[in-house]
Formats: C-alpha cells, structure tokens, sequence
C-alpha cells in the first residue's frame, strides 16, 4: 500500500525553462547582453544529461547539482557570446535554479496529498537547491530525498532505493511521480508504484509528454487531478 | 551571517520521557504487565549513548537508531521480567520513539523562526523517525539532516559538517540549537553559533539543564523566547 510519494522536480512540479529565462535575463540584460533567453535555458539544460552521465557511469565522483550546473553554465556562456563574469555575477545566475517557480497546482496539490501520504523530492537536485524552491514555492515537504542522499542521479537504481529506504519503506510502499516516463520505467522496475503527471509545455509549447509513453498506475494533467484520484 | 537553525530533537523539542512510559503502558499494560513506566524509559534510555558509542568509536558499522533502539529494548525487556514479545508487538513498541510529543512551544516556536531560517533537525535519530515525530506535532522543517545523513552520530564532528554541508552553508552560517552543553559544545567547536534551550525537566522534575554549562550566544526558555530573542 502506498504510504509515500516521491517527485521528480525538475518539469514535473517546476517550469525550469520560463523560470531560468527570466533569471538569466534580469542578471544579464543590465550588463547589456541581449540574448534569446529560451534558447539560453535550453542550452544551460542541455548539457544536464551529458553532466550527470560522466557520474552515472563511473567515470567522475559524485558532486551536487549546483557543481554540475556551473560546469555547464561555464560552456554555455562563451557560446552565448558572453565574457567571463564576474565571480559574485556568475555564483548568483548559478543559483537561478534555486529560484525555479512551481507550477500552479503544486503546492495546493501537495497540501492535499500530504493528509495521507509522505512526501519528498526525488530529484537530482541537491538539497539546498530543493530546500529553496520548496520555501519560494511553499512546497511541504516531509523530507528532502533523492540524488545526494543516494549519492548518483536517476535513473540509476540506487537514487529511488535510497529515497524509500530513508522513509523506512519497501518500493512497493512507494509512488514515483513524474512527468518523464524514463523516470517512472527506471522506478517501477524496482517495484514502486507510478503516476505520470503531463507537462505539454515543458520544453515550449506542445514539446512535453501529454502522456505517459510506459504503463503507469495513475495518469494525471495535475497534482490536484493526482489528489482527486487518490480520494483526497 | 546566521541562515540556518540546526536542532537537537531527544530532550530538546521532545518530550521523550513522558512520550516513552505512555507509549510502553498502552502497549505492554493489556498483555499484563505493571511496570514502573517512567524507569523503563530511563532504562531505554539509558541504553543509548552506550549503543551510539561502538558505531562512534569505528568498533561498529552505522545502523540508524532504529535498529539501534530495537537492539536496546531487547536488552531491557528481560531487566523488567517482560518476556520476548512477538515480533509485530515488539516492532510497534520499538516505534514508540517515533510517537514523541513535542514540548507545547516548539511548533510555535520553529513556525516563527521559520521566517528568517532554513530549519533542519540535527539529530542523532534516523530520518524516518524525524519524519514521523515532526507530522505528529507539525514541525515545518526544511530538511531531515542529522546522523543518518552524516553516517555517524552526535557529537563527532561529522554530522554538524554534514548538515551544514547539506544546506550549502559554512558552518559559521549555522546555529545549533540545543539543551545539552555537550552537543553546543562540540558544535561551537567548529566554528557553528550556539543556542541553549532550558529544559529542566528532561529526565524528571529539575533534572535537566536549566542553564548551559558551556558559553552560548544565546540562552533560551524556549524555542518562542528564542524567536524573540532573534527578533521574529
């Protein structure tokens, strides 16, 4: 019986790519740069992956997100045209994925959720990223879980085990949600339950899974339409 | 700068004493049992610093408090001529430490406190166990950090890094939040702020700390007349 749900953040419950562009820009359009701001978030995104593999394959030690992102905020900017920044300039626009906005129906969604179910991030984020989009936003979390308390990044296994075992659950006592069905395959291979939550626009309009591409437990356009369908 | 509060929970925010002897009344006083409640927490109690030290001293691997509280119970049990318990009695008794109430300022208090803080339990208990005791009372913490986090417990150096760590701050950006001299002692030792809580009536009436018996920055009644203190 699901007694947790744990989230994927990134997308599922925050607009990164709205959120990043308008950071990006307030940091940068008064230095007198004038970028394609989307294109900018998309570009600081992309190297996400890549990033992370380096450590899910073995090759490099685990280091928190934060580390990971100004790695690839560094390799984006002079591509950008934009000289290196200032030290302060550069570790503020680092933290802009700090400053992500949630979308609307999350925090009311994950009040409802919380009457009967515990409740945690399972994100690659680390936990200072997550703890300051969780006050922003007014997210209330039980626990911050997920890549730096396992030490790797999903979907390796290790990330949800840990993130059910730091509950003191078994797998199947626990629900990834996610709106990336590689996410929610990698965690029901382990056993947990899952529920797909659709983000059309997450990349841009119409660019994100209306719905799920694998077998789910719960498919849902929302966390409220989540909480109804949980009876909450 | 001060930006996040670290707490310890046994003692300081809960009331573990009162909690305990309930706990173990309404569990073992239907099968029969008349025990001197309150001496049976003690005991349990007791059982711990002991049990904490093989893992600090490297003689033993970590565990979580759980397997650790359980470990202890099964060695007092037989001091109070309780006979073994069947397994699921045993596991819901043993979970009696997640069933701890909260002194009556604390959720006041850490809601005020709130405001200003990053607030994470910097606790030698496991996270699912703070997870537990913070629903039950309505702690609004950011984060479970603490020894599960830092794989060893309190007061070795490595959980109030840890929890510092977790939160991106140095630890001169951290305060530990305590009613035992011994954990502000070692965390001012590492260069963390220091806030005595006066609990006097820890282990019984006028047995506790009523003062710190080490230089604090602060010193407090309560977690309320420590907001006030903190101007919240």
């Amino acid at each position: 019986m699901t007694e947790a749900l744990l989230f994927d953040v990134f997308g599922t419950l925050t607009d990164w790519r709205s959120s990043i562009a308008r950071e990006t820009k307030e940091i940068l359009a008064p230095l007198g740069h004038a970028l394609d701001w989307l294109a900018f978030a998309d570009a600081w995104r992309g190297e996400y992956q890549p990033a992370m593999e380096e450590i899910r394959s073995g090759r490099a030690p685990f280091v928190k997100l934060d580390v990971l992102h100004r790695k690839n905020l560094e390799r984006i900017l002079p591509r950008f045209g934009v000289a290196p920044l200032p030290e302060a300039t550069a570790q503020h626009l680092n933290l802009a994925w700090h400053r992500l906005d949630a979308w609307p129906d999350v925090a009311p969604g994950l009040t409802r959720l919380k009457k009967r179910f515990r409740l945690a991030p399972c994100s690659n984020g680390n936990i200072a990223l997550m703890v300051d989009i969780a006050r922003r936003n007014g997210l209330p979390w039980d626990a911050i879980l997920g890549a730096e308390v396992a030490g790797d990044f999903k979907p390796k296994p290790r990330v949800y085990l840990a993130s059910a075992e730091a509950f003191g659950l078994a797998p199947s006592d626990c629900m990834m949600v996610a709106a990336h069905s590689n996410d929610l395959k990698a965690a029901a291979a382990l056993g947990l339950a899952t529920a797909h939550i659709a983000r059309p626009d997450e990349y841009g309009p119409g660019t994100g899974e209306a719905t799920p591409k694998v077998p789910v437990d719960f498919a849902a356009t929302s966390l409220e339409h989540l909480a109804t369908q949980l009876g909450l």
